[in-house]
């Protein structure tokens, strides 16, 4: 299939270089055109602008945040202005609820077909071709990408017709992780003043009703203070909690565990850990206790 | 093994018989006698007080809540009273950590052994011979209850030397599955409210990062809005996190989401949900919301 | 002087008219045209666009939020076109700081001059000229706008060369209203529910410790459950907690009291009272706790 | 009047010194009997138990916490023991409404009667006789004991026939007083962290709607950061929002600034301010933010 794939960050790059790897011929856009040149070797075209690369059969978007998609989309040369009436847009950014229900009214004005599909996995897991997909949108238009799918994760879950349900999972999918990091990140302070390794609780947590993957990966990395280098950094995590915070405005939910979530990453932050994993939000519970132990050196 | 044991609540009654049946010799006290007199019959002794009980090798204590658990042991013909210089307690119960460091010491200056071992797992677990058991104390002291321990549950971790860390890991542990509710609640809420069914993103959750066992059990109880009949009530939650806030406090460990929690098991309990199971928790989060989607009828 | 006088909602209709009977020359716009025709007749012109409004000595803006100010502003024939050189720019609408520093830049590049300055009082305080004005920018700008801030106030604070921290300072004033609020509520509903008439504790504090105006306007007012006719009603509330929000949040400052706040108005409309005044924030408090007892028939 | 006054701390000190100034006998119990006889050489008689001092016509307990005034109630020579049928104890302590409650059945067995009459205003208050007095139980007690008043405060409220509803009021005062603190640290932190001097805004809210005395107090002390010496320390004002959450939570009402305000005194507790005034509780939400202000040299 001929790919328009804009955003090569270390997720995006990943992902499309599996996809030329599967066969499909890619048309790539990057802000910065140097990433963009380094993957055509591998046998690729480079477009000059997002425009150019939404004109192919299929136009994947992977970027940082609702500002940069939308700038892409909307700004000069813009995907909306290059793609083919038939086009499909495929959004695999972890946007917000709001911007995807746009992006698909936009699309759909001009005869283009608008695709959600945020995806859950780290740049290794993208590498691997192992991410989680969340696809939403019009049946048709999600079995024409699934073959795209099926090179970039190991699991498409079609959750909905209305692509902002995607969305919605996603960043519903990181908030519920940051609450696990929260609340561990209680527990072992309590612990820890309590004179009692964490790893003890742990233990007994992860090997019976906690034993899961978020479990696994967070606990070890908050108990050794293990928060560099970061797989996701801080202000990332805050980010995505935003995104979290505007849709349960927007909806009229009260969410309190987002609330603490919230303040506590601007807590990491405004306190000189912006640097660190995201797991690091831990680190705010040790310090309103007046513990220590949960950083390595 | 001689083993006094009291305490015939529905989980009492169902350790008590497993030890019967492995061919124990049980001394068995309840307050009310009938449930001792019923598992007599199974047979076992009947004692007419605490101290009776409390004579033999080993004494097992399986009570309600810290004051059910201290009138029994400093209450008239208690066990502090009946229990020999070189007796041991093995306190079962989900009782705060101040109260078991202050039966630890009020046994030893008697020249008796105290051990923690409370239990994760509901009835049927206890049925079963299937309860996770945690335990804390002297070595010699739980190397000589765990012949009882391997009667009574599946699995037993050995968690410190000090009783009350085996408490504070059972109620962080009950935290943790509150945390979960809570956060299931906020994002099943907005769900809801955003016209997509909770189902589609529990799916993805529990299929991936959050596949454990405790997702998997309240998860589908909230989306189906099955709380009754409760498996566990959801005042006996409130009195757990009652119990990790009063730890919290003494230790001087602010924690968010424990508050969160209170905060919303109060407000189900002043609307009307006492009766239900505790994951009844996470229809505060759709009240609040003004949706009503996860009630049975 | 002559001013351009842009938006004439309840509180700009009354400052306006002040500001002509005190013998200004007034160039009126207002969206929908009748609210400055009706206003013309006491002797006033009015202008068809945002633009010609500004191209007086000094324009006035007293608009709804962030969104309507910004589209007379940088909307088709908005201030930032017709306003000279020279120009003289005064903000009084409650709007973001992030957004008056955006304009306090836009109007600096076109050598024109900038100054918010947002006021307190209901529209009656309007019409009687006893606003408290709170002014932030270049003293000699402020100097000269003193003498309309002294026809449509009581009370003028002058705060700051940078205009964004007036307006910094008037959502923290709507913010410590809402604390006043909430924390009324709560206590309220904890005296009802200890059958306790709220009354009586509200004698005790607004006669002694608490003796303020924003206590004896807001206390009877939810004793009494009178929530309407709304003087400001409480989805206006809930615009202000946001701009308070995307300050702390753009600041890193965690406000824990603004996160209750907020979730307690999103509660408040999520369950129909929408159309109440803001103090009704404090049935929240009531509504969790099952106390039915502040709401007017 | 033949007054028995147990309870000689800064407070206690203070009014019975008053008393005996106005003419009443006093029969002083202090478990530091020092501090009792100094006040003698002032013209009164000094017991050596609660009881001895309980035997006249009226009893005042002005004690620490609950615990302290539980032991001198029903402690060995107790105050229950050593009054008469048809005496009468005033209670000023500040303690639980539950406790409260508890005492008046107590007396009421016995045939003698309640009074609870906490009080607001700190030692200097108590010594020129300035204290607020929230009066509650039985009116003919209340107006037996309205002398003794009008000798230590200068205003007495009366405010019901339940005893306990009188500290149900006092603890809401100090509830409130905290919210002030906290609203207020959080509002400083934010204008310090945008660069703008925090009197700034102060001096808009206190001249206007907030013109109270607990601003007055209270702000000025945040700014400066004067925390020390304390007038009232911090972990009494922590003791407070402890009843305060008691009685939330005996009577399921969700309190969420109490909340806050509770993890935000152990925060400080914890991280060493616990010497210092309990306006220091604003110090957290400067640390959270990263700013460090408020805190004099």
């Amino acid at each position: 299939m001929r790919v328009g794939f804009i955003g090569l960050g270390n997720m995006g790059q990943a992902m499309a270089r599996n996809l030329i790897r599967a066969g499909h011929q890619l048309v790539l856009y990057n802000r910065t055109r140097e990433r963009a040149d380094a993957l055509a070797k591998e046998g690729a075209e480079v477009a000059d602008s997002p425009a150019t690369a939404a004109k192919q059969e299929v136009a994947i978007t992977m970027l940082a945040d609702d500002n940069a998609l939308q700038s892409v989309i909307f700004g000069p040369n813009g995907i909306i202005q290059g793609m083919q009436p038939g086009g499909m847009h495929v959004s695999m950014s972890t946007i917000s609820p709001a911007l995807s229900q746009r992006l698909s009214a936009a699309h759909r004005e001009r005869g283009q077909r608008y695709l959600a599909a945020p995806v859950f996995g780290r740049p290794e897991a993208a590498a691997a071709g192992k991410l989680t997909i969340v696809a939403a949108g019009p049946p048709d238009a999600v079995a024409k990408a699934k073959p795209l799918f099926d090179v970039l994760g190991e699991r498409t879950f079609e959750v909905s017709e209305e692509p902002q349900h995607a969305n919605l999972i996603k960043i519903s999918g990181n908030f519920l992780i940051a609450c696990v990091i929260e609340s561990l990140g209680e527990v072992f302070a309590l612990s820890r003043k309590a004179g009692l390794d964490p790893q003890k609780p742990f233990d007994v947590f992860s090997k019976t009703l906690f034993n899961a993957p978020v479990y696994k990966i967070y606990g070890p990395q908050i108990i050794e203070g293990k928060f560099s280098p970061p797989g996701f950094k801080l202000p990332l995590g805050l980010k995505d909690i935003r995104l979290m915070y505007a849709a349960a405005d927007q909806l009229a939910v009260p969410m309190p565990f987002a609330n603490v979530v919230h303040d506590n990453f601007l807590s990491a932050i405004a306190n000189g850990h912006g640097d660190l994993d995201w797991s690091a939000l831990a680190l705010v519970a040790e310090e309103r206790a007046g513990v220590t132990g949960g950083r390595a050196a």
